[in-house]
């Protein structure tokens, strides 16, 4: 059942600890969106610690937003071991697209790693599914699918939940495609908020693990209001970003569920 | 003698100089609380370069709260440099007790190095003195020891000034434990804001390195008024966030002695 | 022709993407402050991409603000295949004068990849010419040569333009100079915002590749004038830093010609 308050309010009360292997530009971000929330961020990437941490977490989330080996191997095994563990494991393929080594680095982990959610822009998705994509730098210029197919289609092939976000966002199981009209235009001012969704469904995923897809769609509902609340003072994506955090902590649970647009295609 | 407000007065004079070896997560926030107190910061990891840069600064802080081996091997070099120099050097055993990778780099770094202060919290702390801790990722969950008992615990068998943060901090150097009741809850909303107390250590230190005792205790009543002065006109996280580098800012020497809650137990 | 307002016009018509491989303290904000204006921000460092990367865009900044050998290799990849496609590169060279590795870096730098600006403060950029400097940290104390000397002295003997940062700032290319009476005090209390004025070069010489010594004018004019903004309603550093994300996006093509204060000496 979609309930994105009753998920929030889980979420708040478990304080579940959200393992982030997650790139140099948005750590802070991602780590204050997930302790604005009511989780308990944690950013560890040394290959000596990944696992144990990887144990201790109820969710797991790799962003290849800034790339190299070292990190690769690392995600490789806390992937491994949030598996072992069943665990949820969400995966951010940022600049996939963009670069041959985003591209086989993301193709790498989805061969690798079980993967609950893949959560990116229409770009980066078109590219691992194989449709035509242009991707400049981490924003998606266009694509050759509508995302409601993209999604369905990427979700069927890479046997993952994929979660598609754009203006309106689309996730999707395989069979049921869910559809998230929240969130604001000034969201693509700040760099990172595609990141911080990803966060955000780690957070969603340890709170309710048995229904991935509705919990991605849920996180970005969620994510969406906070934006609209944060939007109604900012003067711009400086005070809109701050703002964001604070609009994170105040989500309501109990009207959460009546401003969440969620809508099954 | 204990005056915050005059180690304040010096810090801003002296502009000291503060090398942070530090993590990805909270280098920005702890590099900007260092500047908007008075101080200088600089950050600087490589091996190449670490020796020289302690050599030129006034005070040395190490955290491992997002580890690799090079950067231990820096902060070993940094602290053998600080040590030669007889620089104080503040050591945030970021995450100890969550993995024995963190547990094992702070024992590391405590034989190696002479750290002048250990600033953690009580889970922290807690399990480099080997009693009973729940460190969840980050987070300090329980401990079985009393804070102002595990201070001086911690300052005996370590030979530390032990600095341990909470609802309270108790800091001791073995034989005298200082209680701070300065601060604000909304701190544990944001990451990196413990980080930021050690980075207050390092600049409270550099300003009065003879009595370093007072000087750790001093600084996080500082960073407490801070937040203090944050919160009133914060509507949230974010906004706390921004208001506390004004409010650092705008500490004011004259009246900090007054507002600090400084006691010896 | 001098006309910051036309070529941020360009930029933002042409969301040109910035290549960036910069240091860890500042990813987040040189990031931020590149989509603020209106262009597009891509960092990646891996020795597998940085070409690729390079290729798609318009512009390269390299930053040796925190440095370690593979970044540098990576950095020399990157300025080849800008090189290669004539694309502007900028040089940041933080921290040079302060320790010897820091210095040898960015004359590696200067030697191997053809540098469009180096933008630096009076310290580290007297450092590079051999002239007297003293540079704390990543603070320039002092130099022993005026800035307007030091700029055409730099530009000459390094073959580049150079772009000399301060209260006023000082670019030439070794005939003409042109000095920028625009900002704001507070910048100075706020940590990368040098870094960010870097990262604005990079926006405008994408948007003016053929006039390399008015973009680099215009884009200190243009920065300043968001300060100036920024600080009207700014409490202290933290909300200046805020506030200077939404001036930038609010930067006013129309007036900013009037408002930017560029002059040829």
């Amino acid at each position: 059942m979609i309930s994105p308050g009753s998920t929030l309010r889980a979420v708040r009360e478990g304080k579940p600890l959200i393992h982030q292997i997650t790139n140099y530009v948005v750590m802070n971000e991602t780590a204050n969106a997930t302790l604005a929330l009511g989780a308990l961020p944690v950013m560890a990437h040394a290959g000596e610690e990944v696992e144990e941490m990887a144990r201790i977490a109820s969710s797991l989330v790799l962003n290849i937003g800034t790339l190299s080996e070292h990190w690769i191997e690392a995600m490789l095994l806390a992937g491994g071991a949030a598996n072992a563990r069943r665990i949820p494991v969400v995966l951010d393929p940022v600049g996939v697209g963009a670069t041959t080594y985003r591209t086989e680095t993301a193709k790498r982990i989805l061969d690798l790693v079980d993967v609950t959610v893949l959560r990116g822009n229409a770009g980066e998705i078109a590219t691992l599914v194989g449709a035509d994509a242009e991707v400049r730098g981490v924003e998606s210029i266009s694509t050759g699918m509508k995302p409601a197919e993209l999604a369905r289609e990427a979700a069927r092939s890479l046997g993952v939940i994929a979660s598609v976000t754009g203006p309106v966002d689309h996730v999707s199981d395989g069979e049921r495609v869910l559809a998230v009209a929240n969130g604001h235009e000034l969201l693509s001012t700040v760099t990172g908020t595609g990141c911080m969704s990803s966060a955000m469904t780690g957070c969603f995923l340890a709170g309710k693990p048995d229904e991935p897809l509705e919990a991605a769609a849920e996180a970005l509902a969620a994510f969406g209001v906070a934006a609209e609340d944060a939007a109604i003072d900012a003067g711009g994506p400086g005070t809109f970003h701050a703002l964001l955090y604070d609009a994170l902590y105040a989500l309501d649970p109990d009207s959460l569920d009546g401003r969440a647009h969620i809508t099954e295609l």
